[in-house]
């Protein structure tokens, strides 16, 4: 059974967009995973298939109506999850982006306008998932994002090597400089230990300047990390 | 003088993607911005174009070379920002987005494989972003929301009621529930307040109920927003 995707969208078209290309678009072509992008305007209401109405309470902007979300959604649901991309969402973070890998796909809705009438979330009790603290013209970016960092994790689309450099993030840190050739450029050299040829030295001045960098830019990774990892010499 | 945006990447043929559609496709067709995506491999070596070489040290995956990125950046660079999509990179919030949305425009690198050399981010002091605490295929994606939300800001794309609300965001918290017709559906009302017309008690219920789900959701937003708005009374 393949990993299946499906995105409710008033732009359909954006899909699968970039997701049609390079790693996620072979592991398409290899039936490792499917992407269904449905229309949510064919659930919409009288001539013009109206979605959206104006707030009650009033204020800027327009409202995706429950009843036509509600609609959309009762003709994808399943045993997937549903969730809908919006700022007001859980953090997205590698372990539930490894959580929605490992299961049997998603149901992606992606919101617009406004936001989407509270009642249908409460009544579906629809998973809330924000991509970061920014403001997006619709779901459909993060939807292509959250796609994105699943489908890398599914059994036969990296290889193993990449795999086990994935572990490697687990710990919460952010990655150490990397190096290639030419050893120097520019007047600039490669560190000497790269070249040093001691496999256990380059694991220690790696894991050291992956600390460094955390405790530098992201305290609050940092602050995780020390706490999860409490014997942890820096 | 349009926002003019441009992306270094090995998949040119991702862009525009989703941004040719919709708020940011109608603003590309109106001149407000422009979005130029560069073939990363034009500046590689040799017969097969090489772009990325191993690591010096061992260990998985490429690493994108130093002379090649630079000599990418050298064809496109000038009074704007540039800007490296990376999860090592500090993170993109509403803030970074206004900056960058009010400036000249951006040129985008887009990572790929374990990362880039280094050297080149170093002597060119590139500016590392990260949009969330998740791993990408590449860049591509990030890049793509980076614009998006940078897009929305630029003078003419939103109405000036959108723009208005997009104020409130600044408080740094998240937006409180909405609702729409109709007044009652599946046997749930719309909160009474709501239907009112008491603007200021209005008011007040969605700036409770903002802060009620800023603290339940995310204790780091809530903690910045007290200790900017010291006299909050919650």
């Amino acid at each position: 059974m393949s990993w299946r995707a499906t995105v409710i969208t008033l732009y359909p078209e954006m899909f699968p967009g970039p997701l049609g290309q390079s790693l996620a678009g072979r592991a398409m072509e290899q039936g490792i995973w499917s992407l269904e992008a449905r229309q949510m305007r064919e659930h919409g209401l009288g001539r013009h298939r109206a979605v959206d109405d104006t707030p009650f309470g009033g204020g800027a902007g327009m409202v995706l109506r429950a009843d036509v979300v509600d609609a959309a959604l009762n003709d994808c649901v399943d045993e997937r999850p549903v969730v809908v991309l919006t700022p007001r969402g859980a953090p997205l973070d590698q372990q539930s982006v490894r959580r929605l890998a490992a299961g049997p796909g998603v149901v992606l809705l992606c919101g617009r306008f406004e936001g989407i009438d509270q009642r249908v979330i409460e009544a579906r009790n629809l998973t809330e998932i924000s991509i970061g603290d920014y403001i997006l013209s619709g779901g459909e970016t993060a939807a292509l994002v959250l796609l994105d960092a699943c489908v890398r994790l599914l059994p036969g689309v990296m290889g193993a090597m990449e795999s086990a450099e994935e572990e490697s993030f687990s710990h919460g840190l952010l990655e150490y400089p990397h190096y290639t050739r030419p050893a120097e450029w520019n007047g600039r050299a490669v560190p000497d230990i790269l070249l040093s040829g001691n496999h256990a030295a380059i694991a220690a001045w790696r894991l050291a300047q992956s600390k460094a960098i955390t405790r530098a830019r992201r305290p609050d990774l940092w602050a995780a990390h020390v706490a999860g990892h409490p014997t942890t010499q820096v």
